[in-house]
């Protein structure tokens, strides 16, 4: 495609690097920004900026925060001693919004892929590790999706801290039937985890 | 949702000002920039206020450019003769990829809407209107979409162009079957009027 004037084809350029826009919906953008007051474009370019170069992470659990310790892990009402090990700060937002959890985070920032070359290193394990020989921590909750790299991913984590020979809880979220769902069009893994893992009757009918 | 960190949820709000674009893709991109490295963001913010500040409108025929007059009018090797009435700049694209069009264009920059209360006046009207009257016009082609809008914008305009007393040609550009179409899935009215409006054989074979 060939553009009339040298300013659009660079936002053109640049817009498309952003991952799901191709070059169409990057003309559509800069050519609506175009249209738009000049302050829409300048409070966008600010805010990118500033997320750019604001944005700390928490030193203590990884999620990301304006601060070095993140409101999450200053909050002295939530439980410290408990931490979900989650892959990234999406996992923090979504597990926030069902407001059931009152423990505190670890972002990871991965999962441990071989295939895309990221190794334990590559993750925030050892922050966690050294949480963890503290002596503080209390349970571990491990809730990375179920995947092999997930799985493989616990496990290392798993090892590391039964190294450190404390008495600590290690649990993982339930998986299961989603509620609402249909048992027939469920994945037969799933339904099959389902039925060994099994609870109670009587734990259902407390939410 | 809630943010653990200002500065995302305020570039978060701007990224979904974005047409096409919810709270949920702003977040995903706004994570990818978190992830990449300064340059790009600086480079994207960069981008999208030039684009906002430096680039003008073609005082001719009100395509984006960046001089005054773009590069299409400036063209001494096109016909200046002949002008393509079209609705937005990404129709000038469209035409211009083709390969096939030598004269230039007129970016009217909409179509006469009452219901979304546009009306001619504005429109670039009567930039085209004047640059009729000088009589180096021959022709003016209509190349607006086959609307009730895009009809009534067509009309005015001739109407304007006629009361001007000039001898001038005006011409639609062809409606019809798309090449490769099944004829048994197109409409009825574009069916209807490539057989109204059938063109000799000989001529078909030219392309």
């Amino acid at each position: 495609m060939e553009f009339s004037s040298k300013y659009l084809e660079k936002a053109i350029e640049e817009i498309s690097l952003l991952p799901g826009i191709g070059k169409r919906t990057a003309l559509r953008l800069a050519l609506h920004l175009l249209k738009q007051p000049q302050a829409q474009t300048t409070d966008l370019a600010t805010a990118l900026v500033d997320l750019k170069t604001k944005v700390k992470q928490c030193k203590s659990c990884h999620n990301i925060s304006d601060q070095d310790i993140c409101g999450i892990c200053k909050d002295q009402s939530r439980d410290q001693s408990i931490i979900c090990v989650v892959e990234d700060i999406r996992d923090v937002m979504a597990i926030e919004n069902t407001e059931q959890y009152k423990g505190i985070y670890h972002v990871l920032g991965g999962k441990i892929s071989p295939m895309d070359g990221v190794g334990p290193n590559q993750l925030n394990i050892e922050t966690l590790v050294n949480k963890v020989k503290t002596g503080k921590v209390k349970e571990i909750i491990f809730a990375l999706s179920s995947t092999m790299e997930g799985d493989t991913t616990n496990f290392y984590i798993y090892k590391q801290i039964q190294s450190s020979k404390l008495e600590l809880k290690t649990s993982t979220i339930a998986r299961g039937i989603s509620i609402g769902d249909e048992l027939e069009y469920a994945d037969e893994i799933t339904l099959g985890r389902s039925i060994l893992q099994r609870v109670p009757f009587e734990n259902s009918l407390k939410n």
